[in-house]
């Protein structure tokens, strides 16, 4: 091993490339290494990871597919004028921003794209592959960071899963970072097992599923009865349209009700909205009304509102998992990443749903990085 | 060891013993034995503590000290009145609530009171003692769940380190169920030490600090900057008018405000009002803001409402710690249970703040329990 | 004019008459003329009636029609355990309860019911003839509190809209509390025109509705530009069952977006959610959300949580409805009241939507009835 | 009258002119002027006014007095930095930023000035005067916009009540937007009588207040019975440290619990706590807990919450009031202008609490300026 990892450039390819996620992905990238901004919402730079061997953000290269125009300083621009990003980062992180414009394809099927499925899957590993071999990439990972897809239906492979096939095909890992097919369609489980590849997900956790995720416990390690958890969701932006398409809507609640059902042991009555506001913009809201029972049946209410922006939830997750990703593949790690079910409403492999439980598996996950870090051949173990 | 623990009858004292703690406490226990309610809100119901030998419901006994004269039968109608207990509990455990009544005697200091400490303290042990022998007791615990007394100023102790001396003097274990001074008194500590009793609390965690103990480790677990943190709690009840002198309130709210520090690394902007709403009878509301900068300094805010009845939910933690410190007291523990700081804003001993590390630490407590149950000559280790 | 209005007795025929609105108008009624609680909710005794000549409380007589056979004493414990009656209420106006149960005759169309519409009418208007003979009442009113009926659809005449023509035939004045099609249905218009009959509805104007009749003006007064509301309902208790169907859900929501509409001047974004949430009992929870523009745009939010008990927010005004129409048809009115709209969502006749114009109006309407009951010879004007 | 109003220039003289409602004020009227931004907020531009003879905005010609050094240039830009000014705005309207800037003169008393209070006013007052006369204006109205000073105590006047005088002296109309004293020291009432100029005041109501004078009159109209309503307010910017004194806050407290009183016409339970939060900039969060009881007793609560920006509140309606005192004064109207109490929270003159009722007494004002401007001679009636 002569190359030190700190020298070495890796890539991000963002499936959803000129989205609200990816564009404060790049810029706040930039940011962080710019020194703009401390790193707030990175776990990957707390002391937990200190030593771990993580690639650096300046390491991280941009590229990505996508099937919208709108560049991504365009879309910078737009953020900020919105209170997304701060004012006067789209022009401090102009070359950044640029450059990640500059690796980005079109995404598909296109429509009357005539390309059959293993012809899709192949440019886009295509696409990949030329990305890492042009910038002398040390590897790259792909992360599906695009809206919602409907719940697949039928034998065909849904976008989602055509990107996660190239992905494999491309020799790259995989993190799902939506409620989408990805990795999970039953055509792709065979190659994914074959490809000794490491992948990550399923739906980020960055809200209302984060909050569920704590509060769960709390109750049933109280002893507390929950009754009814009902819950709304006011988002703007894209994400709040294209989670009005019902379908889409009953991907993501599907998570969020597992979490529940996981963490409580019960399922509670109460129904979860997902309300396209457009007026929202950028931000959401989501209220939560919980009925439980207390001692001798006293019947007692938590009410919840919490008031984010989703991209600023998601990006730093996003460079968690991406730079997460990276490094076990690098030191040999297979398979799915169960430990990182700290950033998922929907995790893959074996693992707790409380947070708290999540974040010590999390803590294990840093303890095993940072042990292939320090060993003495730089191999993985 | 001939007694086999569940034919012994355990003793239970509570200062502030006509309270809606204390009367919901016995009530419940009543309505638990006879199978009128599950055992919604009690941990030590729970699978975690099946065989540690955890004394039963129906084994322990009631009594302790009052400075008010309203009985227990008459005070359960009234919580049953105000939707605290449920319609006709009072009648179906009237045995049991005037079993509990006989066994109250006055506390003090009365105004005028002309004894001194000394012999204060003396009075309480020789009622504590009477009622273990008149009873056939294993033992008892003392707990205080009196109203919250304003911090102590001076030399002199206040009233409830005058009990926590009392019951060190009968050789009962002490929980302190409030923020009061209790076994905190300087001129308590050599004797505490040297005692061999084990000990618990302080103030115990039922509402809003329970939250915060898990949402505090939310934001730091995902590296989110917690800004300000502002609360307001409406109690009606006693509490409230208790809460309403500046200096309870200010002796409670230093506990809740232990847990963020603790929890989150930083002390937040923000304030606690407690305000003592009448209307509200025994029901109180905590709202908490929370101002928070994601990724890139975006600015977000999660408020939180939780509208409980305190007496029902202290009284199953008043239970719980009634039967873990009988038992640790039975197999040899002494000195403070920091195991217990699950139950605790302000917890003795040492121990993490994060309720899911808590809750890791109560379960390894119940496994220290379950092997000296099952210790061959039932002796404790 | 022999008998002077305050020795009359006055009839009050509910359809629906064992529901949970029904019980506590029949309980509460009798309450108030025991003299066990004051007339919190009711505004036909406030002062701005004072002189009107309404019915006295002691004079309504109540009965009904019902399709469900649970007997109103029964119904009365169920909500008094529910905490929406108080606890003894129901034994101490068993007796008043026992009579109106006494006048409930069985709703229909039962299924497989072989009966046709008009002999539906026929027998329905009968049994409200009978109640008026039997009792010798002065008049009786006919008061809609079923629960909500889907949308109608077709030629047939939904169940309420029997109703309201047997209410005609009968010769009695109508309320509709509900957003059943009663009165509405065009099949009835000429007959309800040529009756010469007061009538009054539509959909009791009880929580967030309310609450948006006085903020929706709130908005409109101060120039602020509302651009989305959303909200969402939690019902338990029938009303929740009944309108998670989705046609019934739509009937309401009509309603509700009605009252934006009108005090807005424009029509925000968002959605109102209905859900069924049993645990919650009698009692329901709204959340509303609304985004404005202030200033140059800048965005702000108002939230509001509405927790009430919604028999106990409907019966006083059942009571007040049913006062306030037999006063009006004993003094000739007909024809749509449109100064009642204070009470509605959807309010027939002519008036304005803020709620206080509509008290407005109500206080107009009480100077009518005032001015009537002064009239020299007694006599309607 | 030769001259038409429209042509004339007016000026607007704003104590405490460096502040954020004040920059707000003038960033506002000139994005209004220009027409950058629609006037949301602004009720002067709405159909009620409509040829009642108001200055045109772009009419306005801004001065006043600050005691701090911050242009307003560097102020907007701050504002704009914090999201409550639109981004770019302050560069858009730079000429109306410095314009006013240049016509703000030192207030006072600053730290060992040794001016009286005589000389004190007469220095105000020569400032005002100078503005009037170098701008040609046609009149001024002076309007204190400061941050609230703590209550007045003995007989000095505070720097409110001085620059009040200053206003008489000088023959301008006077508004107070503050809960400081303003004219209302008894030792200006003979002066402010005798003066014949109109005047208005005290304390605007933009928020929490704003939504207690719509809610109240809802619980009673309703016949509601409130038992508690109890708030918080989360302040940033320089109005959260000014209220953080108890004195300020106290005199803030006593305008939102008098609307209580008088719309609800009885006095709940429940406090007002006011937090300085700096986190949280020049926005707001105002949380109200209001327990009722309905029917037979059935306890029910409303909660709200409010966020709002404070700035973007009080600017609309401070050029609002501007524009109506000047006009008042130009057609002779003196003394307390009772029809602007839906501005205020503790109006002066006579009028009524409910903010419906304020709207009606507001519409009556417009139309009695309406008849002033279209009296043949254009006089005064």
């Amino acid at each position: 091993m002569s190359a030190s990892p700190s020298r070495s450039r890796h890539g991000v390819w963002l499936i959803g490339a000129r989205g609200s996620v990816a564009t404060t992905v790049v810029a706040g990238c930039g940011a962080l290494t710019g020194g703009l901004h401390p790193p707030t919402g990175l776990v990957t730079e707390t002391p937990v990871f200190a030593g771990c061997g993580l690639p650096a953000l300046s390491s991280l290269v941009f590229g990505g597919h996508d099937t919208v125009d709108c560049p991504l300083p365009k879309r910078a621009e737009a953020l900020a004028a919105g209170g997304v990003l701060p004012r006067g980062l789209p022009s401090a992180v102009a070359a950044e921003l640029a450059a990640a414009e500059a690796e980005i394809r079109p995404g598909g099927p296109a429509p009357h794209d005539e390309r059959d499925e293993r012809e899709l899957i192949s440019s886009f590993a295509t696409d990949v592959r030329d990305f890492v071999r042009r910038h002398g990439l040390a590897g790259a990972v792909v992360v599906n960071v695009a809206s919602t897809e409907p719940a697949a239906t039928g034998d065909r492979l849904p976008p989602s899963a055509l990107y996660a096939a190239a992905a494999l095909e491309a020799g790259c890992p995989y993190v799902n970072f939506t409620p989408s097919t990805g990795l999970h369609h039953p055509a792709l489980a065979a190659t994914a097992a074959a490809s000794g590849l490491p992948y990550a997900g399923r739906d980020g956790k960055t809200g209302q599923t984060l909050l569920r995720s704590v509060l769960g416990p709390m109750f049933a390690q109280r002893a507390l009865s929950v009754r009814a958890w009902s819950g709304t969701n006011l988002l703007g932006g894209g994400d709040g349209s294209s989670l009005a398409d019902p379908a889409a809507a009953a991907a993501k609640n599907a998570g969020k009700e597992r979490v529940l059902a996981d963490t409580l042991g019960t399922t509670p009555e109460g129904e979860v909205h997902i309300d396209d506001v457009p007026a929202l913009g950028d931000w959401k809201t989501a209220w939560d009304h919980i009925a439980f029972d207390g001692f001798l049946g006293a019947r007692m209410v938590l009410q919840t509102i919490w008031q984010g922006c989703d991209s600023a939830l998601a990006a730093p997750l996003v460079l968690d998992l991406a730079r997460l990703t990276l490094r076990a593949h690098r030191v040999g790690l297979s398979g799915p990443l169960g430990e990182l079910g700290f950033y998922f409403k929907d995790p893959v492999g074996e693992g707790p749903s409380a947070l708290g439980e999540q974040y010590a598996a999390l803590a294990g996950f840093a303890a095993r990085l940072r042990a292939a870090a320090e060993a003495p051949t730089g191999e993985p173990r």
